[in-house]
Parts: structure tokens; C-alpha cells; sequence
């Protein structure tokens, strides 16, 4: 294993800090407890939001937290849940006293440790809503009870989110139009090879020199497929294909589209591969409303790429379009 | 070799065409002469500035057009300068009366056909510089009488240029700050891995399971030393004694530091990098006040970073900070 690395034990840290260094105008860090907190919280008055998971996603959640986004993210260990604590501490941090989103990706550790911290908060008499994001098409909605991953959306759901709750909005309001995006919102994911975790210092899994995971999951869990590798056109229609049968947009809807890089794959291949994505969607009849292309909700060096659709109507659009500085995501 | 790829022969077309997809109200294209355009070029009255090279360097440049930056990039073939006829093309759709400053990465065939083109564009009339940049510290100053490789410091010339630009300068000043940007940078490279070029599908050169590529170019070109790898602490200190012995900046000196991704680095091990960048500086006795963390000068999909230092006066960090609205990096 070839890693930019001092010792596995201190990546997440040492990383944290150095995320801080580079953006010291708009974050904090509590090292402590791993939060990374925006700069002016809590802000008084305004619903904040809280989110984190396992490291090796960046640049989600760190660096999306600023004014219209995030407030704070929690940054567990490498594909690991923050604890109850980290989360707790989060929402105590950033309270404004007009309540606390937590926006959870579905994993089973995330989403028992943020609702647990979020009865340990609302027993300190903070109003505490939690939102799960569950858009990843390549895993069934009730497999075992655990229901679809949560990935590419994630963004999706910061953003829109952020933006309504730096508007000025009230607690349900901001957790309504996070469910509303998730709602309409689908991702699936390719990998052309696997992810490294520093822990471990080899492979997840094993590929062929010409085989791809189709569907694969942001820690590596297995695809709906191993298949061979194929032309990018014809990727894109089968990745396409199963997107589009879950969300069953309408002829002329509008989409924006998040073309992500999962780590190791260059941008030169992210942006061809969107112009097949607008291309196939255009064709179907659908307009690419708006679109983000590059690096979002990465898993660790893993090279692949994964593909998210949100069926947008005026008021997503318009808070899409709102302000945000984030490290990572802005509008002016 | 896998990638998200239909034919290596139109990969810089299709991603081009991605690229104005994703950014459609920042630039458009010229496609005919691979040209990536200021959406409102040409600006009346403005320097324009105009760069380009070859591709699989993204987001360089196509990604720093936009105010405030680049008015155009030429994209070559991937590791190949673009021609004579683009670049003079990008000149004429550019200038807005008051010249054409060309920004080039110190390599052989980019030198010439930049120069030529600034021939003909005066022939026409058109008032034209060239600034060449070179700051690859792995390289010497004097080698064959080629000099120093340009690489990470492209980023610094093209922001701080820019800003001036903007700001209505005549192109002389423009040029002037573009010189000084580059004679107070310098830069140095590592791979980890090699990267892999789409006509060749396999990797440029191999390095064992252990070893690294010290001092590396950003098309594969052998570096300093191979040499074993080490802890980031380790090979940070190595990558900033050669920067330091080069700039020799003065106690107390305020530093611009760029921690850039090769293209297949996670961002999780670019922010530790920084990190001990950052505390390495400092130890120093050195200020580093402003910094850039990312993707920005890549070599498809290398796995390995650089460090890129700029010694800033009050002039080039208020330019720094200035606004500019562009697909890879912003300011408000």
C-alpha cells in the first residue's frame, strides 16, 4: 500500500487539521471530538444542520460545512460511524436555539448512533429532526430491512436543505424539503477498481484487468454485477436505465444531474462522461436542468465514477441556486 | 487499461463538450479548434489572457477560464501542445482591444507554437505577450537549455495575472506580475504511481510496490530519484528542503502553499499533506497565509501530489484574494 500516510491511526486527524489549515475562514475543528464546525456557529436563530459519517468520503461532509449548507460534520473513523458522543457534542455546538437536522446517510451504524444522539439531545431540550438519504438504485429498498444506500444524493440534500434553513425556515420545514429531495432523487455507482483502506493496506475486493463492479457501494460493497468493461455510451445507458426506472420521470422534466468522481479517476473522464449522460437523457426527452461534475462522495482511491438524478421542480431549483460557501460547493 | 472511455481519439472532444455542458454559463466552445471561451469574450478594453497545453492536466486550464482568470485554454491532444492555428484562433476570438497576454508551461513544442502564434496575432494587429512559466524545482534551471518544467505555479500566474487583467490594467503590467508570480514560485512533484495515457493504455513507467517517483513531471517524466517510500512527515520535509534551498525565502516570509492532486490522490491524503506542509513552514519560522488544497494540475490518473510555494508580497496576495468566478476555482 502506497499511501500519503503517516500511521493509519492518524489519518482522520491529521487530515482534519489540515483541512482546517486550508480553510481557517470558514471552519473550525473541536479535535477532541473530530467535528468540523462552522466558523461563526452556533447562529442564532437559524435551524442548524449536522451530518457525518465514516471517512474516505471526502470531501463530504467537512467540505460542504459553511453558511448554506452544513453547520457541522462529524467525521468517524475510515468507513466507520461517528459515535453517539461526536454527534451529541455536534448538535450542542451548533444549536441556535431553532433546532438541529440531522441528515444521515443509511447505514445501519450512522443511523442508530445520529437517532441515539438525537434523543440524548432533545433531553437537553434541543429540537432535533433526522433525515436518512437513501438513493442508491443498485441496493432494494427493504434488502433485510435495511433499505438503499445512501450516497451521491447526500449532496443534493445538503444543499437544498442549507439553503432553506439559511433562509430563515422553521425546523419541519427544512426537514420536509430534505425528504422531498431524497425522495426524488436516485444515484448507482461503477467501480473500475477497488478502494485501499489504510487499515487494511490491500484491496477490498479483487477485478479483473477488464471486468467492472456495476452498482457498487461508496465502502466497496459488492454491485448488482461484475461484468466486463464496455464503452463509456454504452455504460452510461445501462447505468442510466436503472436510474430513470426508479424515478420514472415525466416526458420534459427537468433533472440536475451530479456526475462523481469516487477518488482515483481523473476529471477528464468525469466530464465525457457526462456529455454521455446529457446526451442520453436529452434524448429521452428530459432536460439537464443543472449539473455538477468532479469529486463529491468519493471512497477513498477507488476508481469509478457514480452517477445521481434529482427530478426538480421550481422550489429544489431555486434553493439549488441559492448562496453557499463551502469549501468544497459555492454559489454567488 | 480501464477507463470511462468510447475511443481514445475523441476522448478531449467529448470531455470538452462535457465541460461547456457543466459550466454553460461560464464558457463555451469553439470545437472546431478545441477552444474553451469566456462565455462573454471578447471583453472591450480588457487584457485578455490566453493559455492552453496539452490535456489530461485537468482542471488546467479549461477550468480557470472565467472572470478574473483565463478568457481562453487551447486543449492539445492528451500530453501534446495544442498548434499554431489554435492558439492564434483563441487570440482572435479573445482580444478586446487591448491584447492578448499567452501563459505557457515551460515544454518544448508548447513554447514554440505559442510563439508563433503571437507572431501572426501581431501580423494582425494584435498586441501579444508571452510569459513562460517554469518552476519545477525537480528540474535545472539550465538543463539542455530547455530549464525548468512548468507545473503547479500555471495555477498561481494564472489567478494573479488575471486579477490584474480584470482590474484594467494595460499588458505590460500584466505580463510584468505574471513574470514576478513566476520568478517567486517553484514546485516539486511525486508519484506514487504512474499515470496511464489513453493511446498507450498502459501505465508510462512502473515503480515497485514500494518505491516512489521523486521529483516526477506531470506527464511521467523521470524524476530526481526512485527511491523507497516513506512516512508523509518524511517526504514532506525532503519535497520543502528543495523548495526552500530554491526560493530561499527570507525569516517571517508569508507563503502561498498549493497541495495539488496528481489526479488518482484522494483528498483525504492531500489535507494530511497539508498538514505537515503547514507545520514544516512553520517550525521554519515561516507564514503560511494562503493556501490551496486540491485537484488542479493533474496527470490523468497518477496517483502522487506536489507542492507548489509562491513567496507573496502585498501585491500578489490582494491579487490572490481578488474575485474570480471559474469552473475550478472561485472568489468572492
Amino acid at each position: 500500500m502506497k499511501k500519503f500516510l503517516n500511521s493509519p491511526d492518524r489519518l482522520v486527524d491529521e487530515a482534519l487539521a489540515g483541512f482546517v489549515r486550508a480553510h481557517s475562514a470558514l471552519v473550525r475543528s473541536v479535535p477532541e471530538q473530530r467535528l468540523c464546525v462552522r466558523a461563526d456557529a452556533p447562529v442564532a436563530g437559524k435551524v442548524a444542520l449536522v451530518s457525518g459519517g465514516g471517512s474516505g468520503h471526502e470531501p463530504l461532509h467537512a467540505g460542504f460545512v459553511g453558511p448554506g449548507m452544513l453547520d457541522a460534520a462529524c467525521l468517524g473513523d475510515v468507513f466507520t460511524s461517528p459515535t453517539v458522543d461526536q454527534v451529541l457534542a455536534a448538535a450542542q455546538s451548533v444549536d441556535g436555539g431553532a433546532g438541529v437536522l440531522f441528515i444521515v446517510k443509511n447505514y445501519t451504524g450512522d443511523v442508530i448512533n445520529f437517532r441515539y444522539a438525537a434523543e440524548l439531545a432533545q433531553d437537553e431540550g434541543i429540537a432535533v429532526d433526522v433525515v436518512i438519504v437513501d438513493d442508491d438504485a443498485a441496493t432494494s429498498p427493504d434488502a433485510a430491512a435495511v433499505g438503499r444506500r445512501g450516497t451521491g444524493a447526500t449532496v443534493f440534500v445538503e444543499k437544498i436543505a442549507g439553503a432553506l434553513a439559511q433562509g430563515g425556515a422553521a425546523l419541519d420545514d427544512v426537514a420536509a424539503v430534505a425528504r422531498k429531495t431524497v425522495e426524488r432523487s436516485r444515484s448507482i455507482g461503477v467501480a473500475l477498481t477497488s478502494c485501499t483502506t489504510p487499515m487494511a493496506g490491500r484491496p477490498t475486493f479483487d477485478l479483473g484487468a477488464d471486468e467492472i463492479e456495476f452498482g457498487v457501494g461508496i465502502h466497496g460493497e459488492a454491485g448488482v454485477a461484475r461484468r466486463p468493461h464496455a464503452a463509456a455510451a454504452s455504460l452510461v445507458e445501462d447505468l442510466a436505465t436503472v436510474l430513470l426506472a426508479e424515478l420514472e420521470p415525466p416526458a420534459g422534466a427537468r433533472l440536475l444531474v451530479l456526475v462523481n468522481g469516487l477518488g482515483g479517476t481523473p476529471a477528464i473522464e468525469l466530464f465525457l462522461l457526462h456529455n454521455e449522460v446529457c446526451e442520453l437523457l436529452e434524448a429521452r426527452g428530459l432536460e439537464v436542468c443543472r449539473s455538477l461534475v468532479g469529486n463529491f462522495v468519493t471512497s477513498l482511491d477507488m476508481a469509478g465514477a457514480s452517477i445521481s438524478l434529482l427530478l426538480l421542480d421550481d422550489e429544489l431549483t431555486r434553493l439549488w441556486d441559492a448562496p453557499a460557501t463551502t469549501a468544497a460547493l459555492s454559489r454567488t
